[in-house]
């Protein structure tokens, strides 16, 4: 009895020695694992009652613990981050101010490029590297009509990261890495995950049924993407769909994304540049407020409106892909989310809307995120068994 | 810096102590909150190098770690069970055969009566309780027709735990509850939940849209689901829909549930009474190969086959719902599930099927999840920020 509670209490000391030892070695390095709390627990596999290892804790459990003191988080090290939280690139919404915000806040910060210009990307990119002097992304739709021009901005304003979605990826990743420039891809399979590693990106953002805009037709949700998705790929897993919370974020760590990607949650920050009227729509979203449509085109998620319940109407009277395509027209997107049209617009937002209740600045929501996502971890560190 | 060692390394005994006064008061208390390890991390609040609370700590972060002190898992009170697992009571598949061997394992076996004769059903209890002596519970769909004589059934045999679906809990849940029966209800939106509480019901069971079978208008997935029933609904709550793994479940602890309920996963195990090519269909499923169906009836998830395809071509065909009632028919879902009827049978399965590779026995499959639930809250404590 004695002398298992000493050996437990030394490995304490050992553990503490062992923190120190390393805090010493890589002092600035965020979001790494915890080597003492692993061997505290390690500690705990001792039966306390009868001496002897417990055997209600798995025989893996020390291996599972000690894992903790080698492995890092390798988005926050790819990035240059302190908080493996990103704010998705999303048109209309993402500009400049958004994204410096949040890499100010030691997330990363998206320019979302699908809806600007190649002009009016520049200035973005003027303007976000004069408001901060952090690391920064660019999203790119492969699919851009003008996305050459794009491409020589983002490597004449040296962007060291580019998340590029809604397209080949082998068409582009080469060509952005030779520059030395991170590429991520936006998946929303196995199958396209696989796809974006073959060519050779840094990273996979999975994004579920749930997420905002356009989306995959398999209607995977992020809760059994992600492990389809880590069961194939080697590369590091950010998960977005339907994450807002900092507890959101640690159940995406459970299923073993190293980061996520937070859309609409964002579209209702103050630095966001969609119309007030659409953040307030966000606001007071309930949910079975959005669903999946058009899904013989793109599918994608909106908020249902005016514009919407047409497309049900057409879809009812039996409506063609083509009739789908005239009734959509041109700029629905920037009519809805920029000019604030919640008739005629179409409105592209998550499920997660549903738990979105106030308009805060970027920096907030960052910090709210993190902090919410420790006391996750801690509580769900303090879940383990004791029988 | 010395002083700060001593009063950690005290608290550390401290929490020693605490946790040896704890097991000796409660010493058969399952899936408990370990205080020794809130403690501990209580005490990593303490900045390793200025000997002052590291600011990096939230503030709440104690009390957080210290409510780890009093609070048990309330289903596995509730229940009497060891682990908080559930096995989803599905028509064709939960017998009183995997029901007992979910039992035996220590998680909760359900019946599911829907698809049962009410002589069936007294068959069933009668060799439920001669294969367990470990609590098991009963899944009584609301609008079946014979309910009343399934009720007296489960009044005799003294069926413990009642949960209930598809229908009004208002309309039993106060007469199980009087004969001292524990009720719980399976709801697909935070609404629902509400009326469900609002019922009496002892705990909900929150289903995602990705679980198989019949499912909500809302569309809601797992993710997004459990908060928003956990901000509105007071009583436990288990998750369900998507979760085949321990790291599933870690994830819907961290987003608030108390318990898992897996359904799919125990289709493909030994015990349940699913035809073996229904059973073999499920493993060769992959991701994209369920979908969402018959919306305009009762939403259902089916597995891709000729019969479903049948249906697609009669909404490609703008066809009324009483013509889809008309090809959907009787008895389909015997056909296919129970008889094996790949081709003219409706396949109920979820989408988490495309992680399923193995059939295997029920004890197995649980032991499995709650071994890796364990090593991922061990995991998820190690994450914890050590900047």
């Amino acid at each position: 009895m004695f002398f298992w509670a000493l050996f437990r209490l030394s490995l304490q000391v050992l553990a503490t020695v062992l923190c120190r030892l390393r805090a010493a070695v890589a002092p600035r390095v965020a979001s790494s694992l915890r080597p003492a709390a692993a061997l505290w627990l390690w500690a705990f596999r001792l039966h306390p009652e009868r001496g002897r290892p417990n055997p209600k804790y798995p025989l893996l459990l020390p291996i599972f613990a000690f894992k903790g003191f080698f492995v890092e988080n390798r988005i926050c090290s790819l990035f240059n981050i302190e908080k493996p939280i990103v704010q998705a690139g999303m048109i209309w919404c993402s500009g400049w101010e958004l994204a410096s915000a949040v890499s100010n806040a030691g997330g990363l910060g998206i320019i979302g490029s699908g809806s600007m210009y190649p002009e009016v990307l520049r200035q973005h990119l003027e303007k976000c590297q004069a408001a901060t002097s952090k690391p920064f992304a660019v999203n790119l739709p492969l699919l851009y009509p003008n996305i050459e021009q794009h491409i020589d901005s983002i490597l004449e304003f040296k962007v060291p990261i580019v998340f590029t979605s809604a397209g080949n990826p082998a068409a582009y990743t080469q060509k952005l890495k030779a520059q030395g420039i991170t590429v991520v891809h936006v998946v929303s399979s196995a199958k396209f995950a696989l796809k974006a590693q073959a060519a050779g990106v840094d990273a996979v953002v999975a994004e579920g049924f749930e997420a905002g805009g356009h989306n995959g037709r398999e209607e995977t949700t992020t809760l059994v993407l992600l492990p389809l998705v880590k069961q194939v790929c080697s590369v590091p897993l950010i998960a977005a769909g339907g994450i807002s919370t900092g507890r959101a974020m640690a159940a995406a760590f459970a299923l073993g994304a190293e980061a996520v990607q937070v859309g609409s949650r964002f579209v209702a920050s103050e630095e966001s540049s969609a119309h007030l009227a659409f953040k307030s729509a966000v606001l007071s979203a309930g949910e079975g407020d959005t669903l999946l449509t058009l899904k013989e085109l793109t599918p994608v998620r909106l908020l249902k409106n005016p514009f919407f319940q047409e497309l049900v109407q057409a879809y009812q009277q039996g409506s063609s892909p083509e009739k789908l395509v005239e009734i959509l027209g041109r700029g629905r997107a920037k009519k809805g989310m920029f000019e604030g049209d919640l008739d005629q617009g179409e409105l592209e937002i998550g499920q997660v809307s549903a738990l979105i209740r106030s308009i805060k600045p970027a920096a907030d929501i960052v910090n709210e995120i993190w902090t919410e996502f420790q006391q996750t971890l801690v509580c769900m560190g303090n879940l383990v068994h004791n029988a």
